[in-house]
């Protein structure tokens, strides 16, 4: 039993309406595995960074249980690393700076401890590379999620991506994603294609406005965002999100709707927090109490007793 | 006991990226009242419309439990005439014809029998007219709700916007609206800062993304919208909406936070419905099976069976 998960490990600088940051601990390895460890503890880590990558930050890894074997050390080489500007709204932002570093020629390469991991996130990297993970498995894992993006949809990738989305049973990604990938507005009819090219559940994230998750034969749930008086930081949310679904998928071992149902409020709990300080600074001090006053928070939002005739 | 709305009554030509038509009854007070008749007979309208208003609607009006002594049918002139055009997204369009008419100088006159209304909806129009209205009443209805749009919201308008928003219960605006009003991003400010104008209770609209619902003590409810397959005309809907949440507070006679938080969902299904068809033909044709069923489904998409330690 092993949670894997595959994604960058990234230094990002980040500036907001409010504040700034020259260089923090990011990437979707990191938000994914932090988020998974408040209810999963034996995770795996496939990435990469440079020599330049605090080694504190990787006993801090460890000691939350995420295996780091997986975790490529480049000798000499400098970590990715990424920075942007938050727009006033915090809901839309521009790249300031993409320096790839060791993520060039970044070569997914699965200890041999990995190849029977049983839970797999696909973080948000080139679809080929998503491939190359899911080669390097010894069994159909229980369940594969995958994050993408718009950048993958264009047409030198898309063949790469609807492959490997033939191969998973859960894709996140978000309303104007699930639009272009699928050539339709109503998110109903788009989710009816998704399900053609294979997954079983697809999960649209709405940001501010919440998720949606349809499975392969209509059904739908509908979880909200939490309204929050400030967002502080909104770098690894969506990464958060899936990293909290996926810990307490793996934890249950339930993979039925009405578990995928909990799971994605879990989720959107740890995203509601990930968003209140920089970087994953919230997400390395929370406490179980913390969690379940939140998750009370998500029910109370959408409690309503309505008795039908 | 009654349920005074005001608001106009109206012909709309509406065009989306499906369909068009030419000429079809529309209005605030139109919309307001249909979806109000399904929880709630005894109605009074107040509009002006022009001596083109077919009979038969009025008739329609009555059959369903709305008196039509307010309003008012102005010999030889015609009725406001509303031309617009939807985007491909549905969510945004362009208004093509703004015909006044007979509401250019459009005088809000109760009947005597109207001045004791319990519940009043004052529909979007000028903010002096429906300070007039409020003016007009005997004693203070037990719940004014409010509509309005960002075009009252400019320096002309707005002093007397304020006056009046200071006098209701219930405000209801978009998110955009929201924000421009308070000048808060944030929409847990903003309601904080709408409390402070007046209102026990804010809500905001956010067509295809759901409802929020503030209290004055920071209390807040979320209702999704329904993921539809398809959006046929969204004319109308917010109007509905409100229609739907007004009747059923009218029928039920209670205002506690709980009972908003249904007759919410309650505004959100009749909305749901009249999406479905143009203009308010929906609202002309539907069973107390057919509202059930949606309920339902309202109360399913957000279901979730969670126990906390």
């Amino acid at each position: 039993m092993s949670f894997l998960s595959v994604g960058t490990v990234a230094f990002d600088a980040i500036e907001t309406p409010f504040d700034k940051v020259d260089r923090i601990v990011g990437g979707s390895a990191t938000y994914i595995s932090l988020a998974a460890s408040y209810f999963y503890k034996n995770q795996q880590m496939v990435s990469v960074v440079g020599e330049d990558f605090p080694q504190e930050m990787i006993q801090n890894f460890q000691s939350r249980g995420i295996d780091t074997e997986g975790l490529q050390i480049k000798k000499g080489e400098k970590s990715f690393f990424w920075s942007g500007r938050y727009h006033a709204d915090m809901n839309s932002r521009d790249t300031l700076i993409t320096d790839l570093n060791v993520l060039a020629d970044f070569d997914p390469i699965l200890p041999e401890a990995y190849t029977n991991a049983e839970y797999v996130m696909l973080g948000n990297v080139a679809p080929a590379l998503q491939n190359k993970v899911l080669d390097q498995m010894k069994e159909r894992p229980k369940l594969v999620m995958l994050d993408t993006m718009n950048f993958w949809m264009e047409p030198q990738f898309l063949p790469e991506l609807q492959r490997v989305i033939s191969r998973i049973d859960v894709l996140t990604i978000n309303d104007g994603e699930a639009r272009q990938l699928t050539g339709e507005y109503s998110l109903v009819r788009a989710a009816k294609k998704v399900a053609e090219m294979g997954p079983k559940y697809l999960i649209i994230k709405k940001g501010e406005h919440g998720a949606l998750l349809f499975d392969n034969s209509n059904k739908v749930f509908f979880a909200p965002a939490l309204p929050l008086e400030e967002v502080f930081d909104p770098t690894g949310a969506g990464d958060t999100f899936a990293g909290g679904l996926m810990g307490y998928l793996a934890a249950s071992g339930d993979l039925s709707f009405s578990n995928m149902k909990r799971g994605i409020i879990y989720g959107s709990a740890m995203a509601s927090f990930c968003v209140e300080k920089f970087g994953p600074n919230r997400l390395l001090e929370l406490t179980e109490e913390d969690i379940a006053a939140r998750l009370q928070s998500f029910i109370n939002l959408v409690q309503v007793d309505i008795t039908l005739s």
